[in-house]
C-alpha cells in the first residue's frame, strides 16, 4: 500500500506523509485523529446528494465539487475509473459513504414483513409496458385457433401451426414492429411484448411466429429499402408470403459469419446467382423451408466483379404460389425434432438460381445500377454487425421467450407442490411438499432469478426502441447475454419444477413434456449459448481496453488498484467477516459482491490473455486458453446485469409491499448467485468461510420467506388458467389454502 | 490437543509427558528426535503389508500387532473406531504412513502416460461380469423386433413393444432371474445385466420389460411361495401372463408405506376383498395397466379380524384373457406422457373385489387355513421392509439403465464434437470443436463420473446374488443412493451432451429426444429422487448412531475426533496446502478429501439433529429443518462411494495402459467432485485458497488427457454402430481421425 502510495505523484507531500503516519500497521490512527476529517466531512455533504451516499467515490467527487472542483476528475472517464477502483478494491462503497456521513443504512427486507401484496398489483406494475399489446396477445392465446391439442401427427400439427399465425396476423399481432403504412404500428419492442406473451402458450406457434414477422420480415425491414418495404411487408404481415430467414449453415452453425453460399453478381444479365458451394454449404434448420415458405431472405457472400464482399442478404423465391419448389432449389425436410415440430424446419441448396440485382437488401450495400458494389459502411466488419441486427431482436425474443415458459414452468410446480401433501409428523396430516425446504432450495432460487430475468428483458425490450441505440455493441452483448443465460436457466428451471412435480408432471398434459422438449432448442438456435457467453466476454474486454488506455491517470488508478486489491479486500473485515442480518440482506452487498466479481474476472482475463499474446501466441489460441475464463466472467456478468434490473422496479413500486416483495426477491437472486460460487469468493478472499455459511444461511430464510409469497409472484405473471394443466390452476390452488 | 491427550486415560504417564513435550509449538521436536522413532518404525514393519502401508491406523496396527497384539485394539469396533478418526481428522492416511515408512508414493497418472490402449480390451475387461448374457441381449437389440422406429402412433408404438418384449422372452432373456424349474438361470445379477444392456436401445422396451420380468414377475418370486411359483413364473416367464406391480398410488407417490388400498380378509368366504377407498387411493402410473396386464400384485393394507397388519401384495385379475377389464375393476390410461409412450401405464380402482385368500402372496406373512394372520417376522416395519425387496432390484435396474443412457449420450456426443468443427485461427482449417477446453470441461468429467458409476451398479449387481445380502440395509441405502445419483447425473449428461451436438442434438434421429424424455422418468419413478436421498442419509445416521454407541473406548475417541478435527486439519500443511502435481493427483488425495467431507458431513448432521431432539423437537420436524444437510451427505456419500469403485479395477485391469486410463478418469471423477464442491472444502478448512485453485487448473489437464482417451473409453462402453445415429458411428468417426 505505502508503496502504492508513493507512486502517485500527483498527492500533495502533506497528504503523502499523513497517509504514511495512517498505514503503519502498529500505530493505527487513533479514533479521534479519524475523527476530525469525519467531522469536517459530515457538516459539508449534503445527505441528500444521491450520488454521494451511493459510492465513495460519489462522496469524494461530492468533496471536491465543493472545493472548487478542477483538475483530472472533472472528465467522465476520470470518474469512472475511480470508480472502478473503488468496484476492484472490493469496498462497500455505499455502506462506507453512509457510515462516514454518519447516516442509517435503507431498511433491510426483513424489517417491514407482513405487508400483503396482490398478484394482480404486482402484474399491473410489472407488465404496465405495452399492457394493451400484451392483454391482446393474451386474448389471442384462448382464441380456438391457437389451442392446439397435444400429439397431432406431424403434418396436422404444422397445419394448426399455421392456422394460429394466420389468426394472430388477422389480429393485427404480426405487424406491429412494421411502419404503420404496412399495417403496423412502427413499435418493434411492442412486437417482442407480443413474442414474450405468446410464450405462454404453444412454443411451436410463437417460433413459427418469429421466423416469419420477426427474423423474415424483420430482415426485409431492417436491410432493405422501401421498394423492398412496399412490396413484400403488407403480404409477410398479412401472410400471404410465408418466407424464410436462411442464414445458418450445415458447415458452420453459429459461425455466421462464415457462411460459404456465393451471390455471384453477373453484370451481364444484372442477376445475381446463388448458388450453394457444396454440401456443407446448405442452409440447413431454416423455418418454413419444409412446407410454407415461398420467399427466403439468403445471407451468402456478395461477389462483384470478383471481389468478395463479405454475408449479404438476398431475397430468393424457393417456391411459387402453388408450393412447388422452384428450379434450382432443392429443399429437404429436417424431419422430427426433439419438440417444436409445429415448425416446418428444413435444408435449401442453391443450384445457381438467378434472382435480379434489385432482389439485394441492400440497405447497408448496394449494387448501383452501374454494376459497381457501393457501402456508406466501409468496414466490412462493421457492416455486418449492422446486418445482424435482426439477429439482436431474434435473441432478445428468444431470451423473453425463455423467461415465460420458465414462469409456466414455476406457476405449474409453486401451484402444485403447495396442494400436494407427501410424508409428515406420526399421526398427523401430511405436510405441503412447498414446505420442504429443499424443494425451496430447488425453486425459490430460480423463482427470484426468474423475475429478475423478466425485468431485464423488459429493459431490453425497451432499448430496441431507441434510435440511439440501433448500432450499440452494448445492446449486442446484453442480447447475447441474456438469450444464453436465460435459455440456460429456463432449462434447468423447467428441469426442478417437472421434478417437483412428480410423476403428474411426467403426463404431457401437464405441459412440462412440450416446454422442455420445445425449449430445448433455445440454448442453440440464435447462436449457440457457449458462442454466445464468448461474444459477451469479448465484448467486455473490448470495452475495458478502450477504456483502460494509456492515458496517465487510468494508468495510476490501474496500477493502484492492480497493487492493493488483494491486501485491502482481505484485509476489510467489512467485507470479508460481517455476518450479521442487517448486513447480508443489504442490496449494497450483493451489487458490491456481484461487481467486484464481474470486475476482477475482467481484470484478470484481460491479464492473462495479453500474456499469452506478448509471449508471441495467435489470438485464437490465447482466447481458447481462457475459454472457461471467458465464460466465467460472462455469467458472472449476465447474473450482476439481472441484480441490477431490480433497482428501479423496488425504487418505483406503488406500495411499500411490493417493493418489499421484489426486494426480498432481489436478495435471493443475489445470494443464492453469491452461494452458488462461494468457492470463487473464498479463494478471492472476498469471503470468510463464516460468512459464506451465513449466507447459505441467509438463502435457507429467504426461500422461507418467498414460499409465503410465492403465489402473488406466480399470480403477477398473469399466465391465464385456460393455459394450464388441471394441477396448476387458480381455483384449485385457492381452494387447496 | 493438549487437553485431548490427558483425557485419554489409557496413555501411560510418559507417553502423555513426552506428547505433551511435542506440543509445544515453540520448542518443536527436533528432527533427531523424530529421527528415532522413526527409524525404530522403518525396521520394524514389512514394507509389503498392505494395510500397514494404507493408512496410520494400519500402521499402528501392525506395530501394535508386532508387540503382542493385546487390549481394545483387538475387536473389529476399535479398529473401526480409529479408521473413523483418521478419516474425520483428514489426514492423509495412505501418504503419512508411506512417509513414516520412507517409502515412494505410488506413481501419479502423469507419470505413465504415452501407453496406448484399445476399447475393446477396455470392453473385455468391464464386461467380463455376465459377459455371456451381454452379448445375447446386444444381438437381441439389432433384431428386427427390437428396431422400432420414431414417431409411431401411441398405440402402434405399444404393440411394437409388447411384439419386442415377446422377442426377449422367447430368446429367454426375461426369465435369467427365476429359477431354472421355470426356465430362468436363477441368476437375478443377469437380469439385471440384460436390463442394463437392452437400455442401449429404446427405453419403452426395458422399462416396460423391466415392469413385466422384473417388478411383477419379481414379486411373484420375492414374495409368494411355491404355489404361486408353480401357477405363474412359467407363464410371466414367456409373456403369456403380462401383469402389474400395482404400488403407487395418486395420494402417495413416493410414500409407499402409506398407501390406502385395503385387502380385507372375509372368513365367512375365505376370501380377501380388495377395495379402494377414495380417488386418491387408485393405484396410479401403472406400468401394464393401460392395455395389457391380465394379473396385478397389488400392494394393499391387509386387515384380518379388523386389524391392519400394513402393506403386503395380492394378486388380482384385472383383465380376462380377450382382455376384457374384470368386474369391480375400473382402469384409466394416464394418456400421453414426455416420454415411454410406449409404457401403457394407466390407473386402477377396486370396487370391493374378491379373491382367494391363497392369492395373498405370503412368503412372509400368511393368513392360516384357521383365518388367522401370523408372520415369521414379527417387526411391521422389518417386514416391511423385506417386502420392499423387489424395489431394491428395481432401484439398481433403473442406475444401471441410467448408466447406460448416459453412455449412448455420451458416445454421441464425443464422436460428433471430435469430427465437427467449427471457428479456428485466421485463414486456418477450423478446430474440432472437442478440442474447445470449454466443451471438455462439459464433457469429460461426465464420462469419468459416467465410467464410475458403471463399476458402481456392476458392484450392486454382484451384489443382488450374495445370499448374506438378502436382508442387507446398507444394500438398500447403496441401491438408493445409486439410483437417485446415477438417474439425476443421467439428466444433465443427456443435456450436455445434447447442447454439444447442437442442432444436429435436437433431431430425433440423433437419439437425444427420446433419451432425454424416456429417461427424465427415472429421476421419479422406483422412488423420487430426493426421498432416495434422503433414505440414504437416515440409513447413515441409523449405522452411525450404531457405531457409536457408548462404549468407553468409542466415546474416548469420538471426543477426540470432535476436538482435534478443526485444529488439526487447518493446521495440516500436507492436506491444505500442497499443490504439487503429484500430491493433486494422487489417489490418497482423493480419497482422503472425499472421505472427509463425508464424515464430516456425517458427524455434523447426526449433531445438528440431536441438538433438535434434545430440545424436544419432534423427529420429523427435526429430519426436516436439516433436510438440505441431509441430501448433501446423501450426495458426498454417493460420490465417495463411485470413487472406491475404481480402486478393484485399477489394480486388476489387465494391461498398464488400461490402469494408467483408469486411474486418470478416477482422478478426474474424484478432482471434479471436489472442484464443484470447493465451496464447502475451502470454508471447513480442508482446502486452502491456492490449493483450490490448483485443483482447478488440474481438472483442466485432466481434462485435456483425457479428451485424448476419449474415444477409448467410449469404444470401451461396446455400443453396437446400428444403434447410433450416422453422425456417432465408429466408421465416421474413425474415418475423422
Amino acid at each position: 500500500m505505502r508503496h502504492a502510495v508513493d507512486e502517485l505523484a500527483w498527492l500533495s507531500g502533506d497528504t503523502r506523509a499523513l497517509l504514511g503516519t495512517w498505514l503503519d500497521p502498529d500505530a493505527p490512527p487513533t479514533p479521534s485523529a479519524l475523527h476530525a476529517p469525519r467531522g469536517r466531512l459530515r457538516g459539508r455533504v449534503p445527505v441528500h446528494d444521491d450520488e454521494a451516499t451511493r459510492s465513495l467515490t460519489g462522496l469524494g467527487l461530492a468533496l471536491w465539487r465543493q472545493t472548487g472542483g478542477r483538475g483530472p476528475w472533472e472528465s467522465p472517464e476520470g470518474q469512472g475509473a475511480l470508480r472502478e477502483l473503488e468496484a476492484s478494491l472490493g469496498l462497500l462503497g455505499a455502506e462506507a459513504a453512509r457510515g462516514a456521513l454518519g447516516l442509517l443504512p435503507p431498511l433491510a427486507p426483513r424489517a417491514h414483513k407482513s405487508t400483503a401484496s396482490s398478484g394482480s398489483a404486482l402484474r399491473e406494475f410489472l407488465d404496465r409496458d405495452r399492457r394493451e399489446v400484451r392483454d391482446r396477445a393474451l386474448e389471442a392465446l384462448l382464441a380456438p385457433a391457437l389451442r392446439i391439442p397435444l400429439g397431432l401427427p406431424t403434418h396436422e400439427y404444422r397445419a394448426r401451426v399455421l392456422e394460429a399465425l394466420r389468426y394472430l396476423s388477422e389480429q393485427g399481432l404480426g405487424s406491429l414492429g412494421y411502419p404503420r403504412a404496412f399495417g403496423g404500428a412502427d413499435d418493434p419492442a411492442a412486437a417482442v411484448a407480443v413474442f414474450e406473451t405468446l410464450a405462454f402458450g404453444d412454443l411451436s406457434v410463437v417460433v413459427k411466429f418469429g421466423v416469419q414477422f420477426g427474423l423474415f420480415g424483420g430482415s426485409v425491414l431492417q436491410l432493405g429499402t422501401a421498394r423492398h418495404h412496399k412490396a413484400y411487408l403488407g403480404s409477410i404481415a398479412r401472410l400471404e408470403l410465408p418466407g424464410c430467414y436462411a442464414m445458418s449453415e450445415t458447415g458452420h452453425g453459429s459461425n455466421v459469419r462464415d457462411v460459404e453460399t456465393t451471390a455471384t453478381y453477373d453484370a451481364i444479365t444484372d442477376q445475381l446467382v446463388v448458388h450453394t458451394p457444396h454440401d456443407g454449404a446448405a442452409k440447413n434448420y431454416i423455418g418454413n423451408a419444409a412446407e410454407h415458405g415461398l420467399l427466403a431472405a439468403v445471407f451468402a457472400r456478395l461477389i462483384v466483379a470478383d471481389e468478395d464482399h463479405g454475408v449479404h442478404a438476398v431475397l430468393v423465391p424457393i417456391r411459387d404460389a402453388q408450393r412447388r419448389v422452384q428450379p434450382g432449389v432443392r429443399i429437404e425436410a429436417c424431419g422430427l425434432k426433439t419438440g417444436l415440430n409445429g415448425v416446418d424446419n428444413g435444408r435449401i441448396w442453391f443450384d445457381r438460381v438467378r434472382v435480379p440485382r434489385t432482389n439485394l437488401l441492400d440497405r447497408f450495400a448496394a449494387i448501383g445500377e452501374n454494376g459497381r458494389y457501393h457501402s456508406d459502411i466501409p468496414n466490412p466488419g462493421r457492416r455486418f454487425f449492422r446486418m445482424l441486427r435482426t439477429l439482436v431482436i431474434g435473441r432478445v425474443s428468444v431470451a423473453s421467450a425463455s423467461v415465460s415458459a420458465a414462469k409456466v414452468g414455476l406457476t405449474i410446480a409453486i401451484r402444485y407442490a403447495h396442494r400436494r401433501r407427501q410424508f409428515g409428523p406420526e399421526g398427523a396430516i401430511e405436510v405441503p411438499i412447498l414446505d420442504y425446504p429443499v424443494l425451496q432450495r430447488e425453486l425459490m432460487p430460480r423463482l427470484a432469478t426468474t423475475v429478475g430475468l423478466q425485468l431485464a428483458v423488459r429493459t431490453l425490450q425497451a432499448r430496441l426502441m431507441d434510435p440511439a441505440e440501433s448500432d450499440s455493441a452494448e445492446l449486442e452483448v446484453a442480447a447475447a447475454g441474456l438469450k444464453a443465460y436465460a435459455s440456460e436457466s429456463c432449462v434447468t428451471t423447467l428441469q426442478a419444477s417437472r421434478e417437483a412435480c412428480g410423476g403428474q408432471g411426467y403426463l404431457a398434459d401437464s405441459r412440462f413434456a412440450s416446454l422442455k422438449a420445445d425449449t430445448d432448442a433455445f440454448t442453440t438456435f440464435e447462436g449457440a449459448n457457449l458462442v454466445l457467453y464468448q461474444l459477451v466476454a469479448k465484448g467486455l474486454l473490448t470495452r475495458f481496453r478502450e477504456e483502460m488506455g494509456d492515458l496517465t491517470l487510468r494508468g495510476a488508478v490501474r496500477y493502484l488498484a492492480e497493487r492493493a486489491e488483494t491486501a485491502l479486500t482481505e484485509l476489510n473485515p467489512v467485507v470479508t467477516r460481517r455476518t450479521d442480518e442487517e448486513h447480508l440482506l443489504d442490496a449494497d452487498f450483493h451489487h458490491a459482491a456481484l461487481a467486484y466479481r464481474e470486475a476482477r474476472l475482467l481484470r484478470s482475463a484481460a491479464l492473462r490473455i495479453r500474456a499469452r499474446l506478448d509471449e508471441g501466441m495467435d489470438s485464437f489460441q490465447a482466447v481458447v486458453e481462457c475459454q472457461d475464463h471467458l465464460i466465467y466472467l460472462a455469467k458472472a456478468h449476465v447474473e450482476h446485469r439481472i441484480l441490477r434490473e431490480f433497482d428501479g422496479p423496488i425504487a418505483r413500486a406503488p406500495t411499500p409491499g411490493l417493493s418489499e416483495l421484489l426486494r426480498t426477491t432481489s436478495a435471493l437472486h443475489a445470494l443464492s448467485c453469491i452461494e452458488r460460487d462461494r468457492g470463487w469468493f473464498l479463494e478471492s478472499g472476498y469471503l470468510e468461510p463464516g460468512k459464506a455459511r451465513a449466507i447459505r444461511g441467509q438463502v435457507g430464510r429467504l426461500c422461507a420467506e418467498l414460499r409465503d409469497q410465492a403465489h402473488v409472484l406466480v399470480d403477477g405473471f398473469g399466465i391465464p388458467d385456460e393455459l394450464l394443466p388441471e394441477i396448476a390452476r387458480r381455483e384449485s390452488f385457492d381452494s387447496g389454502l
